[in-house]
This record gives structure tokens, C-alpha cells and sequence, in this order.
């Protein structure tokens, strides 16, 4: 058998514990399959006397983890640390620049700074791979780097953010409130103490990001994402579209408007967006509960693939953080974007007015004669075609009452044109709350 | 760029045009992420004049396929032909000992020969590929041995024959009999003129070997699959399932009974079975209709992974081809069963008896006094545990009823024995039909 793979594994939080586990769990049948063993060599983190109830008292300790790729006997850093700039961006870099290669978890830096590691990792000629940066243990970029890599990708969307599907799935099963379900959530541990970075869509904005880029050729652009997060639904919501056949579903959805590259300069823009959308009953992802994610992919060929699984978790991640190591141990480098940085398209945000869709609007208005009127009048005027609206009272909240409306299929700014027309209005006692429907 | 990667096409079916399509209409990505072009030099197939909807005026003619692989411009084959002996494996075969690279979509030869021609391709260090085999355009076989590499596979299940779940499905939705169901499926395209190779399950047993020899590094072993159909499931099964609340899905299972391999000889065994399966409601595989594939494997690290799509067509299958060329094309060469053949184990087909579970037993019997005491007591006498049991006339068969029995877990060689104890009596007016309930 060839020589071990040696790798050095920075920060040892549950994912790191989980590296650590599996390694020596599945060493015999990873050795098999790698063509080789796969060995710690080195292990850093900020806090060495932590108990993380795995023995690491046989690895080497590196308390500066920055020098660990220098390590002669170290071929692959595991960066684990987090965080999009800092510690892990200095470890990333200096490992590429040693020549060594890289496998990260980290969304954050990969969504920041994942073109200019790709480039120095491609100049270097060593792998970069970040798996598990997305969706935990499910194989999605490799499913859209490989295994979807003959199609041109029409549009890529997903449950990506394991809490806000665990808060929604929740919110769901018991009929309660937002902030009653995080806060159990967070006893629970789905959920931070500052749970910001989930519930507002930023982790997830993150992934699609980093998925987009992997499935239009595209360079990475987080900052285009339109994003939305959870906090603002009502059970209320819930049981409406339940009721109208939906559930709610916090989806990162990134497309290609589909323009052609032509002579008059016209090229395809890109749109991405992380918000809660509305599922139908009868489609796969209405059926994701809990913590878990799932990620479709629709090819010119292959038609709609999903991948599903757990979306976080020590376990999870590790398995995509090994199948990495495991890649670069059967000798696959590859260009981490699946063509060369250099090759990535800069497109350009497309316009969100442009897209036809339906949409959920729920306004909370006051409960009094003409404000019906009102709505409906703003409605017409901006062109937005009702499809249905349901008015109902508040227990809860005397004197104001929710409209649930859903619109016709039709372009996306008719809807925020009508909301700009009743924007300032008396008869709205809370700003309005607008979630896409997600289409075939 | 490098050098076009350069393959002779044989077979032209559906999903032989398929991949011609996909590869001119594709051609700029597919250059791109493969980092070089994939360029047909030579395509053959049975009758050269037949109208396929694709033009092949461009390409060299093999009348004879299996000497494409002598051809100096071509350096991999896709063996489209079909079958599991004869030309198929005859182009295989030279293909490798020409030492040149063979993709295929075979599932009959793969699941027959995959072993020989995987050990061939190892020796003359070419690659074998066949993504296209199992579930059509869904990347498994890329997500078991490389996605979930670092995982031991505790079980791998799943949907692999689009037709039967579309039968299901279509019997589900309409309410109708088996036989008028597969008859509209024919006249729909959905089945073969000569359906058994799919309907008695040999098409979902090729495929389930194939998954199992990845997933637990074990030889195939496609004569050791328990195989049966859904030629028998009447319209008052699906009812009767749907009313407890499972749907029927023809499921391929194969896991190992979990043994240690220990110093007094004892190794794990391998079970294999393609059956008929209740499914609950609130289990993934349960929303899979239509001729959609779904494959389910739950790694000891990663969980349960879920991937879904089209199962067959020439446009999926296709997608499938090309990315195991494009593999090649990056430079992938690997052991096509993950590890090399000389270490897979031989494992031998573990006991169904053993197994625990529940199961569903549907019993045509005669409707007269005592033939429900009968029954019940040939149950208590094997041992089998009765969940419940639902007695219903058939209006379209008179003076005899149909008893549908929910056992509780316990050991399947019970259910067996109460089989037998009734064999042979008066009482049962039809053999029974027995379908395990998929468990967690």
C-alpha cells in the first residue's frame, strides 16, 4: 500500500471531534478505498485542556495553528476553525503557499474569499475542496461538479440552513410561534445563542453562493444574494398556506436568466436568493422536516436531481470533510469550481422585477370599514392579479386583522409596486410580509 | 487546451442519441469542466439507415462495434449495445485488452461480468464507468464510492426500476388492477412490449448487486438476490396499505446482518432482496412516483443520504455517459468498484429468516365459517404476532374474501412457517402474498 495521506486538523469543535472519530472508526475500510491510510498528524484548536470527549492525547499538539501546514509531515490541512477572515483565512493561505492542499468546512471564508484560494490553489497545482461547506454530510458539490457536469444547470435551490428548516418544521407540527419555537430550539441546541447568522439567511446565502458559482461557471458573488430570513413569520402564515396547500420553507434558489451571449453585448444575468418560500405540498422538498437539507439541481439533461440528508451535525460534516481527504488521496485535484477561476464568468445580478412567479402576501392591517378597498385598489393599480384572499381576525390582537393574499403568476414588481402604493398607509398596522411560491 | 478526449459510440438507442445530442448541444461546458473536448470519433450500431431524430452524417461508421476499440483515434468506448453476453461484453471485453477505457450503461453485463472486467481494467490501468447502469441520470454510483467513501454503509435501499413505480404509482392514483395499468403504460411508452424483465424485478436485482458489491466492498453477487415482482399486487392491496398508511413501492434492499469478522470464523453476510415493500407515509421513498429512481444510503458517519431523479430516458442516462467521460477526461482512473476487485469480500447471502421486521400478508381465502379460526391458528402456532387484521369481500369475486394481516415485529422465518402451515389448505382460494414494511 502507498504511503499515508498526513493531515493536520485546525480547531477541534464538534466537527473536529468528528474528523478525529471517524478516522479512527473507519480507518481500515478508508485505507481501502483511498489506496492508502489517512493519518493525523498534527491537531490545533484555541483550547488544548477542552474536554471533547475524544482521546487526542496521541496526536501532536500544534498550539500556533498557522504553522501547521510548514509541518514536513503534514500533506493536507483540515481547516475547521470558522469564521470568514481571521485564523482560518491566514491558515488557508499559508497552506496553499506551502504547497500543500486544503479541505474546509467554512462557508464564511469559501463565499469571501473562495475565488482567490481557488486561484492560488490552481497556480499551486494542490487541491482545494470544501465539501462540506455545504449542506453537511450531502455530497452536493460533488454532485454538481461531477455528477451533473455534462448539463448546463437551469436553475440550483435548496433547504440549506438546517435550524430555519428545524424552526419552520416545528412551528409546523406544534402551531406555535417564531420566537417560542427558537428559543426551544436553542435549548435544544439546533439553535446558536446568537442564532442571527441562521434565522436571517446569512449561512444559507453563504452555501447558494458557493453552489451558484459551482453550478453557472459564475464567480462566487455573495454580496448579489437577495436574502430574507425567518423571524418575521406568524403561525398565522403557516396555517394559511397550509391551508392553501403549501408549507414554509426558507429555499436559497440561485438561476441564469436565461439570456443568450450575443453580438449586442447581451449576456446571462444571475439571480440569487435565500427566503422563505411557500412549497407545495406536492413537491419534494415540502417533505424535508427537521435539521435536514436538501438540494435540487435541474440539468439540460438529467432533468430534476435532488440530494438529500443531514445538513450539520459532527458526524455528517466529517463525512464530507474525509471524502475530500479521501478524493485527495486517490490523487484527484481538480479545479476547486470545477472549471479554473480563470475561466469563471462575472455576471451580473439579474433584476428581480423581471421574474414572473406567484407570491404569498400577508399584510396586517386595521380592522375597520374601506381598508379592504384600499388594498384591493392598490392591488389593481399596480396590476397584481388576486388569485385568493383570506381575512381573518386576530385573537390575540384586538382591532387588527391579517389579509393573506395570492397573487396570480406575474412579474415580480407588480407585487412591490403595490406594496410602494400602500406604503405609509394608516390602515397597515405592521409592514407587510411577501414569500415567493416556489414554481415546477 | 488539452487534447480532445476522443470516444466511439456503440449502440444508437435512446440513449445512444441521447449522448449525441448531449454532446453537441453541450459542447463549450463540457470542454470547459473537463478541461478538454469530448469529441465522437466513431458511432455503430445494429442498422445504420434507421431514423433516430439526430443527424450522424458527421461521424465515422463501425459496421463491425466490436473493432471500434482497435481504432487509433478513439480513446474510450460507450458500449450502449445492452445485454449482458454477446456483442456487449464481446466490445467490452477487447476494448479493455486494447487498453483503452470502456463507459457503459449495462447494468445486465456489469451485474454479470462486472467483476471480470472490473480486475481487466485494473490490470491494463484503464478506467471502467457505469454511472448509466444504476438509476439513470442519478449520480449514486459516484455518491456511494466517493461521496459517502468515508462511511461504512449499514444499509442501501432503494427505488431502481422507474416502470414498476410508475405502474404503482398509476395503480395508487386510479384505483385500478395491475394488468390494466401495465397495458396503458405499454401503450404509453412506460413499459417494454415484453415486460418482465422488469415487473419480476431482474432490473432492479442487476442494479441492487451493483450497489451492494460498492457499498460494502463485496463481491457481486446478483444470483444471491431475493427477487420478486409486482405482478400479483391487486388494487385492494394499495388500498388496504394506504388505509394503515403506507404506500407499495418495489424496493431494492441490501445490508449486512452486522457481524464482526471474528477469530472463530464468523463473517459478515450479505442481504440482498428486490421485493414489493409497504413504505409509511412519512418516509422519503413514499413521494417518489412516476418513473422517478430514489436510492437511500445510510453511512455510519454521514446518516441517511437520499438521492432522487430520473431513472431511465435518453436524456438522463445520457447526462449519466458523459459524466463518467468527463471523469476520464480529468484524469480519473480509479477502481471502479471503489476498491480494487482482488479486495473485495466474498460475502455470503445471509439468512432472510433471520431478519426481523414486519410485514404485510394479504390471504385470498374462501368465505365460509372457520376459516378465519384456521388462520389465526396456524399464526399463534408459527409464532407470528398480529398487528391487525382487515376482512373485506371482493365484490368482483364471489364467496371468497380477502384477510390482510399488519404483523408486529418479529422474526421473518415465522411468517414463513405460518405460510406453510397453511399450504395446501382448502381454505386459501389464491397463493398468499407476503410485502415486508420498510422499517427505519
Amino acid at each position: 500500500m502507498a504511503e499515508p495521506l498526513r493531515i493536520a486538523l485546525a480547531g477541534l469543535g464538534t466537527v473536529g471531534a468528528g474528523v478525529i472519530r471517524l478516522i479512527e472508526a473507519n480507518a481500515t475500510l478508508i485505507a481501502r478505498r483511498a489506496g492508502r491510510p489517512i493519518v493525523i498528524a498534527a491537531i490545533g484548536a484555541r483550547d488544548r485542556t477542552k474536554d471533547r470527549g475524544v482521546d487526542i492525547s496521541a496526536y501532536a499538539w500544534e498550539d500556533d495553528m498557522t504553522v501547521m501546514a510548514a509541518r514536513e509531515d503534514v500533506d493536507v490541512v483540515v481547516e475547521l476553525i470558522g469564521g470568514a477572515d481571521g485564523p482560518a483565512l491566514a491558515l488557508a493561505r499559508n497552506t496553499i503557499a506551502q504547497g500543500k492542499a486544503l479541505v474546509t468546512a467554512n462557508k464564511a471564508m469559501i463565499a469571501h474569499h473562495g475565488l482567490e484560494l481557488a486561484e492560488a490553489a490552481e497556480a499551486a497545482k494542490v487541491a482545494l475542496k470544501f465539501e462540506a461547506a455545504v449542506a453537511g454530510g450531502i455530497p452536493v458539490i460533488k454532485g454538481l461538479r461531477e455528477g451533473a457536469a455534462a448539463n448546463e444547470i437551469e436553475r440550483v435551490y435548496g433547504i440549506l440552513n438546517g435550524t430555519c428548516n428545524y424552526i419552520l418544521s416545528a412551528m409546523e407540527d406544534t402551531g406555535r410561534d417564531f420566537a417560542e419555537v427558537l428559543a426551544e430550539a436553542q435549548a435544544k441546541g439546533y439553535a446558536e445563542a446568537d442564532p442571527a447568522f441562521d434565522i436571517e439567511g446569512t449561512d444559507a446565502a453563504h452555501k447558494l453562493s458557493i453552489l451558484a458559482a459551482i453550478a453557472f461557471g459564475s464567480r462566487i458573488d455573495f454580496a448579489a444574494v437577495e436574502t430574507a430570513g425567518i423571524a418575521r413569520i406568524l403561525a398565522a402564515d403557516i396555517a394559511q398556506a397550509d391551508a392553501l396547500g403549501y408549507v414554509i420553507r426558507l429555499i436559497g434558489i440561485a438561476e441564469t436568466d436565461g439570456a443568450e451571449e450575443d453580438k449586442s453585448g447581451n449576456t446571462p444575468r444571475l439571480f440569487q436568493r435565500v427566503q422563505p418560500h411557500l412549497v407545495p405540498f406536492d413537491h419534494p422538498l415540502a417533505h424535508v422536516d427537521g435539521a435536514t437539507n436538501a438540494v435540487v439541481a435541474e440539468g439540460n439533461y438529467s432533468g430534476r436531481l435532488l440530494f438529500q440528508g443531514a445538513g450539520a451535525g459532527g458526524g455528517p460534516t466529517a463525512s464530507a470533510v474525509v471524502a475530500d481527504l479521501i478524493d485527495i488521496a486517490r490523487g484527484d485535484i481538480g479545479a476547486p469550481f470545477s472549471v479554473p477561476v480563470a475561466e469563471l464568468e462575472a455576471l451580473a445580478p439579474a433584476n428581480s422585477g423581471h421574474r414572473q412567479g406567484r407570491a404569498y402576501i400577508r399584510l396586517t392591517v386595521a380592522d375597520r370599514p374601506g381598508v379592504l378597498a384600499e388594498i384591493a385598489a392598490a392591488m389593481r393599480d399596480a396590476g397584481v392579479s388576486i388569485e385568493s384572499l383570506i381575512q381573518k381576525g386576530r385573537a390575540e390582537a384586538e382591532g387588527e386583522v391579517l389579509l393573506a393574499i395570492v397573487t396570480h403568476e406575474g412579474p415580480e414588481s407588480a407585487g412591490t409596486e403595490a406594496l410602494r402604493l400602500l406604503e405609509g398607509s394608516p390602515s397597515l398596522t405592521a409592514p407587510p410580509l411577501v414569500m415567493h411560491i416556489l414554481g415546477d
